[in-house]
């Protein structure tokens, strides 16, 4: 083989997969062996972060995956996907439109509390208390980052979102049987508490703040969390552009035609081209 | 409420998805209900399909998702979010650019196998012999749509992809204790024999009819199959971009910037900008 | 060079752009002798279809992409872009999410306006009176592809898109001096003629009819039409955008959030995960 | 008119487009003056700015266009383009998947290098000489930012990029005559000098410093200068996704099939599962 050759291939060099013709193998895995044997969410965790998981981690990232599914059609991911199909998009086109907008605001607060916990935990491993940690970490966030603390709240669900429980609930009884530590679960409850120490209404842990719990229950990295994030979401995205398919439609737009958008600007007619040198 | 809101509300109708605060339905089924209760897949299916699948179809579903999440860095939709990484996307970005690769050519192929596969049933249901109506099919597919069968043959692996029959195998397993009819997967087969018949050289089903037998035995409807793909490949996606920003770079084209495209138009110069009247 | 070398250089072959250090061409012409020579429009030309426009062509090229920068926030490529920058994307990625919305229903329409006209030209070469020509090719049309003929009629600009008609005076005015040959403005108003004829009210041109007749009286081949439409668009995708930025916003959805969608399937609670064996 | 249909028309608002059957303004401008008066690069000044540009603007805004518009198929995005017509997409759809990557590392350095310009600007503006301003700028650049200075430097034209002088001579040419003041230039010179000075090979200019200088004499805000390029180079990715059409080819990966990219982890059938309680 030349150096060319070698340069070229170098080029795109992977850890994740080796493939020669009949052979395919992930990590060291033959493909044959895991299919049937690794779950969806196992195979996932193998890839993106290069080892399979033990039962009690697969078990809790298979709940993450399947609680961020979906948040209905007035989430402007969703909204996009649905209107993508009646301009005669097929489905790959219209997913990748939506989960193109899954960006710092919204697919990005999984990755923002991940990192808020990690620095909670580095606070400890420092010496402080785990209430020590979280309020000097919450202030440092709040001066340094935003007011609004990412996991904590939720504009529609203000008394509580029903996933954040439940999801913290299989951490705990997985914790219990040594299956992972429970670490997380003990700062996102506490940075829970310190939000909402008091006020007359609790800031209760979101989807957000459970999903990111299990994330770093399992040692992934900020970043990551925000593309587990864009796996979970995909499905709903995937659900209503089918759904919108079947549905049917042309060029549907955000609101019923009749509802003509308001204009603000200088009526037509009131300026002419000409004296801006144009 | 005005008919002015009822409009708008019934703009974005769906039966996917009900919520109120602290309430979250999908499809009838409590979120909470759902998690920890209902694997990933089986979660993607409730969602696409409207239904959870039985254990037998959610281990096949399962088994695809695996099979299918990559092929490596030379797929152009891998090269492009691993590129587009380095140019300072987000992941959820460098997603969007590669899943909306996954077109017609690449993850059209399961759709279309499935609707050969559909056809051969239907043929079958008219009364046709299995090989008579897998004949007729494979013929009407290369009159009217293309010399090439979707689902068969691998310009990799030539003599076989390794996906298949492992995939094979779990529907014939399910299919002895009930759980499938194991009718897709004499299908497909059926239409592998067909191909070779008469051959030097087999044309073995890659996983793109794999995977098609194991929708249709779920009975997901054609343009579904490209959805699912997209999900499956997803996976893989993500781990190549998240590997390629661990691996750093900047602009990473497409091969080592020494290559320089080979030019084969006029020399720059040879055209001088006037006679045409620009 | 090595055969390895050459190889991976002609694997991405060009005729658009030559570059040395210090050198940039495009199609022959030095790209500083492009700059300040050459209209924005004239360059596109050059770039897509490899040669520079005459004066009369680039006039007619400019105002077809002016006409069709945008048709305000109820078209759904513009309402996604805007909930894009909510949701935390760069301008880039908004463009990107909205561009990829303009497909078959949208977009595709002066494609296909232009294959209709080249039928028509094709019929005319063949011996076809203009008025024979257009009622066959129009006929064929609608039992082929669809009933509906794309490029006339307007849901919205009922009685007349006012962009068509001023499109089509710049083209008359520019035949009469012979920059163009004016046979497609002829074809378009006799489809227009033809579909009107014993109908109370017109089925007057809108702007993909419009913009077709341009494409055609420069030789356009009828997929660049769909590409060129997303360059003019892509204005309005970007004005919108920045607009939605400067007025802020976060997770902007479809309809405001007070309006919540219509949910039409089973009640949260009705189904119980069990007996589906999931 | 009820409040709710208010509320639902207000979500939309904007000054950039007004509309009613048969009209159609852009901010005051009936279209069908706009159309034919006003060339396409005066139309993007006026719907992202609100002004149509006096004629000096126009033709430098217009010859920033030009520049822009490619720089060869090793650019991920070009790359990407020609990919994704190979695997079935429309232009739009690879339109789409290319812009998306004309992220910060790329289509983001013109708007760092604004913000370096307007930088300097305000500290003139509060009394330091242009020296003063540009040495102190770049230092407090290089101390808070990146110690690469955006607009400046080019690893492929590493002794002048050709578009540069070019663009900046039109300046010049312009503000001689009053068109525009010509105050960037200078700050873009001062720039390319301090950063040259004492050094043995210069640091010149790229496109990025010199269409940033365009956009800050016409009084662009920093993020726009990203979408603008997104414009630019949007001609460049249709035509090559376009001759990539012509060329054909199918799942056009990054490299010709025969360079297999370099795999380097552990040898399938090295792991095996299990141990691992997957």
């Amino acid at each position: 083989m030349s150096s060319d050759a070698q340069d070229v291939r170098d080029w795109w060099r992977t850890s994740i997969i080796d493939m020669h013709p009949g052979v395919i193998g992930f990590r060291g895995y033959p493909i044959q062996e895991l299919i049937g044997n690794v779950s969806f969410p196992a195979m996932i965790w193998l890839m993106v972060a290069g080892r399979l998981p033990n039962s009690a981690e697969a078990e809790l990232l298979d709940a993450a995956l399947v609680a961020g599914v979906d948040h209905g059609p007035q989430a402007p991911s969703i909204a996009a996907a649905r209107s993508a199909v009646t301009c005669g998009l097929a489905l790959n086109n219209a997913m990748a439109s939506a989960v193109n907008m899954l960006g710092d605001v919204h697919g990005g607060a999984g990755q923002q509390t991940l990192e808020l916990y990690y620095d909670i935990a580095a606070r400890q491993d420092a010496g402080a208390s785990l209430e020590d940690a979280t309020a000097a970490a919450v202030a440092d966030w709040q001066q340094t980052r935003t007011k609004f603390i990412p996991g904590f709240g939720h504009r529609f669900h203000k008394y509580g979102d029903p996933r954040a429980p439940r999801l913290l609930e299989l951490v705990r009884n997985v914790a219990v049987k040594g299956g992972v530590s429970g670490r997380f679960a003990d700062i996102g409850e506490a940075v829970e508490h310190h939000l909402g120490a008091g006020r007359s209404t609790p800031v209760p842990m979101n989807i957000d703040g459970a999903t990111a719990v299990i994330f770093a229950e399992l040692g992934c990295e900020p970043p990551l969390a925000r593309g587990l994030f864009c796996l979970s979401r995909s499905v709903g995205i995937l659900a209503h552009a089918w759904e919108q398919t079947q549905q049917g439609g042309r060029n549907k737009g955000p609101v019923p035609p009749r509802f003509l958008y308001t204009y603000d600007g200088p009526a037509p007619g009131e300026r002419t081209v000409g004296s801006e040198g144009a």
